[in-house]
């Protein structure tokens, strides 16, 4: 029916563990005191994933990471809130998108996808205008691959007593977050670094904010702070959890404390990356993103002015060789993504280095000559 | 770690076949095409299990079942339209709830818990106020576990050129739905009667109004006709599919096919439903719902006025012996509840008979004499 399941280099859902999927083969009664247990354990490991995570608090929410990015800008924007997105790929501006159909107001602090956001820039529209009292900003945008340092827009944020909400969604668990860093809020999901299922979300927030924010979310199943509230009045969820899914990031998490934790997995996905672009380069391919900003998270490559280049021939090539990859997503240039997160490690890429260089030689080859 | 799992007696999370839960074991490229063909096989067999389907589309939707209600109500009750919600439990209220938080003008027709919607009230409040255009009904209200008849709701509705929104999520699959019900929309999900994991929820619209609601939806990750647009495009998901939940309910559709579809299904749930009553009614516990009124879904059992009632108690007990019950969720008495659905089967209820009279019996002979 189905061909055999490829070795996912993609930025999520990506390949898990055996151990992670073994943990789905389970039924879970959502109400029982088994489930209880497992969602008080994961709350308080997504916590304790920050090692500053006093007056923090874990909201994990169903569904996919959008619906967490959601539920943290209604919830904690007001109504009639005025926040700011720093815009440098797709995921900052579908930020945008998500808080102008909530109804917020919002301005957008735009530069090139290739490029950190301008914190000057920030100063300065922060300084013009005191009616935005949130900033929105993407740790890793997954579009390019392109880590923005979160230090200095933090310190802006805080100097002119915004709210900072962080889009951390391919970077928590692995990338630190510098502890200088002080969020409102910040959203990520199960099925990224942390290596879970897809299917689940969650949102880390102050406490304080979350008690401040109650009927405050554009729509009740995205708000955060009635989820809060459902968990502290009895550990269980307001509505049906996916147990399964959630069982399996409890799971996730034991093996990254096995791991040896963040700081193992980042070196473990630094050392995929490596293996990935040397073995690239080898074939005349190299990131979009300059080193200084390249995420060890998934790496955006330029396709070639060639003749024979064809994504989708690329694709299934690739796919027949065992891999699968990822489109691109830049608004500029065509281009493709090679994820280095997830239960892999340096040999695969060393394996995917080999059969890039094939598939692109079988292209290239069948290619007219031009 | 965790105790033996019981057998689950819910309304869902339930007790799912090994082979759904052994479709969970694979990682998926959401963007490839073995995972596309899934999806689009997922969504023409949930659409064909209603025997009338022309002009229907499946939109599937990640999260909770209540998360497809939500979008199902912000994606075609319109800003600024008026919706009449018909309450005769908390899945009627919780749906009148969610249209007021997404801003529709919103009235409720009231009910007892214990009594299908009454249908002259209706006619007669769809006669006085024209601004309705919408009715949202509940088919099977899980608190008490009642059946609504639809048909009768659909005509009037009809009648007064008002769309026709089902929360069908505790039915859909086994319950007919009679051809004579004209609905605008209808939601569901994976993990009631078509015996999928929690994670993943749907509904089921006219492709006529899906395509005139763009962008009426209060919260983007909620907005349907977006959803569906993207299905339509490239059959991807918008966002992060729960690609496990996905394969999974793809693999409990199968086995509903197996099984005989929807009329096999309610026959065995009906058979449950008859092991269960007089299983029960031998230790003089009998439905708070009409027999003529009562769905082979879950059965709400009002608590006996005994010194020794605890719930608590009672759950614990039947845990020892292998069974989650759920607790009752009526407004007025004190009750509790037991699912007949899931993959379980009549020899399982008679166990469950004899297992809920050891446990009753232990605890009335424990409590102090009154
Ligand atoms: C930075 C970022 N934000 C948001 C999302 C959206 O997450 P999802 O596709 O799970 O909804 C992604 C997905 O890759 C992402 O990388
Ligand atoms: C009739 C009805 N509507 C809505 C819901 C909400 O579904 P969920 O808990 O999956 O969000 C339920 C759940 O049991 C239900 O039975």
């Amino acid at each position: 029916m189905t061909s055999r399941p490829p070795l996912l280099l993609t930025p999520g859902p990506l390949t898990t563990a055996p151990s992670v999927r073994a943990a789905l083969d389970r039924d879970w009664g959502s109400r029982d005191r088994d489930f209880i247990a497992v969602t008080a354990r994961v709350r308080t490991k997504l916590c304790a994933l920050l090692p500053e995570h006093d007056g923090l608090t874990a909201i994990p929410i169903q569904g996919s990471g959008s619906f967490a990015v959601e539920a943290m800008l209604g919830t904690f924007v007001p109504p009639g809130g005025h926040v700011l997105v720093l815009v440098n790929g797709a995921y900052g501006r579908r930020m945008a998108e998500m808080a102008a159909r909530a109804g917020r107001r919002v301005s957008m602090l735009e530069g090139p996808e290739t490029e950190a956001p301008d914190v000057a820039a920030l100063v300065r529209r922060l300084a013009q205008d005191p009616t935005i009292r949130h900033v929105a900003v993407v740790h890793c945008e997954t579009t390019t691959g392109l880590l923005t340092p979160l230090a200095d827009v933090s310190d802006v944020a805080a100097r002119h007593g915004c709210g900072l909400l962080i889009d951390a969604m391919s970077s928590f668990g692995a990338l630190p977050i510098p502890a200088s860093v002080r969020f409102e809020a910040l959203a990520s999901s199960a099925n990224k670094c942390l290596q879970g299922v897809p299917g689940l979300a969650f949102v880390l927030a102050r406490t304080e904010a979350v008690a401040r924010a109650g009927g405050q979310a554009h729509a009740l199943v995205l708000d955060l702070a009635a989820q809060w509230a459902g968990f502290e009045a009895n550990g269980q969820w307001r509505f049906t959890p996916p147990t399964q899914c959630v069982a399996a990031l409890d799971r996730a998490l034991a093996d990254l404390d096995a791991e040896g934790g963040p700081p193992a997995r980042l070196a473990r996905y630094q050392a995929n990356l490596a293996a990935l672009t040397d073995g690239l380069a080898a074939h005349g391919f190299h990131p979009l993103v300059a080193p200084a900003l390249q995420a060890p998270i998934i790496v955006t490559f330029p396709a070639p002015d060639a003749v024979w280049w064809d994504f989708a021939a690329l694709y299934d090539g690739l796919l027949e060789e065992g891999f699968a990859i990822y489109p691109g997503k830049t608004a500029a240039a065509e281009s493709f993504r090679v994820g280095c997160i997830g239960a892999v490690a340096p040999p695969d890429f060393v394996r995917f280095g080999a059969a890039f260089g094939r598939v692109v030689a079988q292209l290239s080859q069948a290619a007219p000559r031009a």
